[in-house]
């Protein structure tokens, strides 16, 4: 019962997993990820919206779960940092023995690890709140990093980094030094974050599914949320339908998006036409009037195993076809055998692990393919290349963003009436801080290092909502966390920059709000939602009470021994609807929210409803008058299926003002 | 009777040796350099100072004569430029087949190649400004280029880079395409330059020794001091005595010194010793917990050829000896052959070309060697490395500026009674812009591109005074050639890091005036020099007159059919005294100069002198008192060898006021 998103190298996860057998190894899927473009992606600017209302989030502190952090990574120099709060009760576990020096932008740093060290004892006795393994450095500043110019991997990416809040400080709760958590660990730092006083917490990590009352990070969220802490989470890297984790209606809950960004590799050939295509070479390799080699043998043996001699095209760039019977990856490996300087692979679909290519390589699609083998072919034993070129990045891809592949979705396993995830941020190709001790790519029998790198899953998208969340914290310090959220959620959009519904990465078919509930996060739209779904202490109590909690049960999650179950059963005033259907039921449910008005004080709000087949959305009343703010407003909805219905159908409630606030809520409906 | 600074890769030297015979072959002894450092090494600071007055040099145009210009690097971006000046005239050469953008930043950009295709048929007829060399583009952003973050060769010097004079206007005048220049070409682009209206023209390129009325630069930097154009150019890369280029009296001549940046790596052996060598391994590869190979055989064969095996060394950190019989080049590739993982090198001397180690290395002094050789016996087969890092820059190396082993130096061998270089700057491993299509360095098989490179030479050393003369010359605008290069040599410094005279780059012996003329360029001190050498068209005329050239001779280098020599033989108003003794004439040599005062309206300066033995310098008055701004006033010196006199002597004539300004004169005795 415990799990990390880590980022191992093969040997350290083949060390991992001759530990003793009740630690379970959980392989994180990880791509990479980037800080250098996400603000911007996310359209943060510096001279208005959220970055310019929050001065960058300036004072807020988030408090980071995770594998420690590199404190002399530029990303946590304290340039520009205000003063530590007066407020922090937090300490910095500085010692002669392990120096880690703490400053205004990181201002505490704690170790919890007893409890992993006690379940197994294989585990680093390290206790020092210093990252072996990168995860938490990334994570930290991708959250809160310091505005550092100059930062890329090997070249690519290469621009200012910073985090979403470069002004908020950051305090590190390390719970893990080689890769495993235990949840005593995770219990104990959650509570002490509560104790320093932390504002957001932020958790890129997950256990296993299990009700919430057996869930730490549940439990200790539900902690945290009582004393007005905005708690964050990682919703997993397992890609599948019923995966969702972290997924209790008090924690946001992050999915992954991918952002706008590419990197590539040119090539020019012989008669001047130049084509793109992808590629993650981590050297600026050039390769300059070169031959260009194609085999004008058997198509379906291109470049296969075995397929080419050395005396052929030995120093000469190889042309390979998509035959269907190796991959790109096999097809490199018998150009690096026959010493070919650079290869020119196709492909139709974006591929994941291009920094994996022994040689210079770079992958086109197949339109640009015939090109190339219609120039080969004419230009025979003349055919050459004028110019490969590598190590460049681009901007503007599209489809973006899409819901990363691994990207976990719904319906909830723990509780399927609650729409998770949250929301969806950037959690692909993120490039953030590393320790420079940790490898970051193989080339030939050497480990490369970096001061900045590419991490992919949800645990880099997780910090971003926290450092989105240190914004709204302090333009709005009076928001509760569910007020943070719902803006969150109702101000996130759902069309990407081709003008459609968000697509899914690889398969490019729709996705849908189990994919990525509320959307694509919109910072400086959420800073003015109109309104708000709020949710108070006996929100949640009242939401834990129609799970029919027991009284043990309910100790366990409430950490106290009173509570009262005000309106037993009803629904939680939750920014998304989900209805289940079986069969057998009658097939209406009715749903009551709250909305406060969170704008100008005097708005008026019409309904619009958005429905697919065979659903139907009943709303009273359909306008709703503000005269304050903070005024509230009851509404009552009815979602209904008529006739035969889809497994799953989608809809969407939402609000619109004369002052282009929407108010938007996904409606999700399950038939079983 | 051509020649050319560029940095050309072994194969493109091959190709140019094949070229028609008439056509020499010069190659530059090039080494590596920067800009990511040198402005702040030269003392600018933004808020003060220089950089401050001048407003980066806003306005000034800054004509290049060199190989062309890449318009693309962000070195040449128009973020923050003025509007291109009214009163320039010059155009930028941009068509449809070769388009070429110009910009704020680069106003203009144009080919002067006729006379070089004329000449050798092989010359590439490329007629776009277009760089595809990197000397131009490199010593055009030294000069001149915008602010760039993060810019680096290969992660090395990391950093913001920027020219001299960030706020200045480039115009490049092409002048080659492929390595060779012509006469005929230059000669063209200086005319051209003059008449397009440059406030400084920059070459970083020479010809032959020649008379001066032979020589085409003398002649049109004579033509462009008429015009109250600075002309600075390289003083060559020749390194031994008697070899300075570009040396007439009108000419700003840079000799090139060190700057106080090492590239290193570290090694932390397994008892946690840490220690630091040189290196310039272009990736930044990690070797983690690896075993320590230190042969305890034969002290003398350590790592030569053929002295270790495989199965000994394979994948593993070895230490090889400073045997004395084979150089560390020879040593890594010995370490290649037998597959080590890494090496440990032993010198004691700084290497110039360690980025052709063929497997990560570095080179440590004996003394820390001494340290390792101790481990490694005491450890025996347990030795190990922890980690070794590389690309890593520090700062603040000792001593620096040291003058470059390549700058040429003094006496002058067309005329050695005018000292020269007249001054030193940076121009040993300046990072600076390239073509992102030249090739920086090989690793295996591959050349690597980079956007910004370290280039090493007298080429790089110039553009760094043409950028300081653009600051001078925004805060001064009314001041001539003559008046801004005595500004630099009266206030240059001769002094290093460590507080002891500016010593020789390998052999560390003190360097004298004829390896760094006045010494080393200092831009904040240069903004008020008190006093001024200045020297008008007549004074360059009269010197002429004193060579006893004949009309024709005259003609050739005014290029004006009237002039009148009105104090045949009188000294030049140089900043500088050169007395030649031979050993038969009478050992007092006498000079008449004239100051100007440039600083505060009342001052006295009092005379100091510093002599070294049987060296008299007498002058006459010893205080010079000045009430008005642009007073003038004269002074006699005599410089008198007594007793047995050393072939080279030197002194130095100092005026000082009560205001803090010293306005040092170097003086030099040769004796034959």
């Amino acid at each position: 019962m415990n799990g990390f998103s880590a980022r191992l190298t093969p040997s350290q996860v083949s060390k991992l997993k001759k530990s003793p057998a009740h630690i379970a190894i959980h392989e994180e899927k990880i791509g990479k990820l980037f800080t250098t473009h996400s603000p911007q992606f996310m359209g943060l600017r510096h001279s208005s919206g959220l970055w310019n209302a929050s001065s960058y989030g300036e004072g807020v502190i988030i408090g980071m779960i995770d594998s420690g952090v590199w404190p002399e990574s530029e990303s946590f120099n304290e340039k520009g940092m205000p003063p530590i709060p007066t407020r922090w009760k937090g300490k910095c576990q500085n010692s002669t023995t392990n120096p880690f020096p703490c400053n205004r932008k990181l201002i505490g740093a704690q170790v919890f690890i007893k409890g992993i060290q006690a379940a197994d004892e294989s585990d680093s006795p390290d206790d020092s709140p210093r990252d072996f393994l990168g995860h938490g450095t990334h994570t930290s500043s991708t959250a809160a990093g310091n505005h550092v110019p100059g930062a890329s991997q090997f070249g690519y990416a290469n621009g200012v980094a910073r985090g979403i809040a470069p002004g908020a400080h950051v305090a590190m709760y390390k719970v893990s030094s080689g890769g495993f958590i235990a949840e005593s660990d995770v219990l104990a730092a959650m509570d002490q974050a509560i104790a320093d006083g932390v504002d957001i917490m932020s958790l890129s990590l997950g256990f296993d599914h299990v009700p919430y009352f057996q869930d730490v990070i549940a439990i200790a969220s539900l902690s945290a949320i009582e004393k007005g802490i905005f708690v964050v989470c990682s919703a997993g890297n397992d890609g599948a339908p019923n995966t969702t984790f972290n997924s209790a209606p008090w924690i946001t809950t992050v999915g992954a998006g991918t952002l706008d960004r590419s990197f590539i590799a040119t090539v020019t050939l012989g008669n001047d036409l130049t084509l793109e295509g992808q590629s993650k070479f981590p050297d600026r390799v050039l390769v300059v009037d070169t031959l260009l080699y194609y085999g004008k043998g058997d198509f379906e043996k291109s470049c296969s195993d075995g397929a080419l001699n050395v005396s052929e095209v030995l120093g000469k760039v190889v042309m390979c076809d998509n035959n269907g019977s190796s991959t790109i990856f096999e097809q490199v490996r018998e150009l690096a055998r026959v010493e070919a300087l650079a290869g020119i692979l196709i492909a139709d679909e974006t591929l994941y692990n291009i920094d994996e290519l022994e040689i210079p390589s770079l992958i086109l699609p197949s339109s640009s393919g015939a090109l190339i083998r219609k120039y080969a072919i004419e230009a025979a034993d003349d055919a050459s290349v004028n110019i490969m070129r590598f190590v460049l990045t681009s901007f503007g891809t599209k489809p973006a963003p899409q819901v990363a592949f691994f990207s976990s979705r719904g319906p909830d396993p723990v509780n399927p009436n609650i729409l998770k995830p949250d929301i969806i941020a950037p959690g692909v190709e993120v490039l953030a801080a590393i320790p420079p001790i940790v490898s970051v790519e193989q080339f030939g029998n050497y480990d490369l290092g970096s001061d900045y790198a590419f991490l992919s899953g949800t645990s880099m998208s997780a910090p971003h909502v926290a450092g989105v969340a240190a914004l709204l914290k302090a333009v709005h310090p009076e928001w509760s966390p569910a007020a943070i959220r719902s803006a969150l959620m109702t101000t996130a959009y759902t069309v990407d920059n081709n003008g459609t519904t968000l697509t899914n990465q690889f398969t490019s078919l729709s996705g849908t709000p189990l994919d990525y509930g509320a959307g694509h996060i919109n910072p400086n739209k959420a800073m003015d939602p109109g309104l708000i779904y709020d949710i108070d202490w006996q929100g949640y109590v009242d939401f834990l009470c129609g799970l029919g909690y027991n009284d043990t049960e309910m100790k366990a999650i409430l950490r106290q021994s009173k509570w009262s179950c005000s309106q037993e059963g009803t629904d939680i005033n939750y920014p998304s609807f989900v209805a289940m259907f079986s069969a057998d039921s009658p097939k209406v449910k009715n749903f009551t929210r709250v909305l406060t008005n969170v704008g100008d004080d005097q708005s008026v709000y019409q309904l619009i409803t958005e429905t697919s087949q065979g659903m139907t959305i009943k709303v009273e009343p359909t306008t709703l008058t503000f005269t304050s703010k903070y005024q509230k407003q009851k509404f009552a909805a009815s979602v209904q299926m008529n006739g035969k219905a889809p497994p799953v159908a989608y809809g969407y409630v939402k609000w619109i003002d004369q002052n282009n606030h929407i108010v938007a809520s996904p409606v999700v409906v399950l038939n079983s």
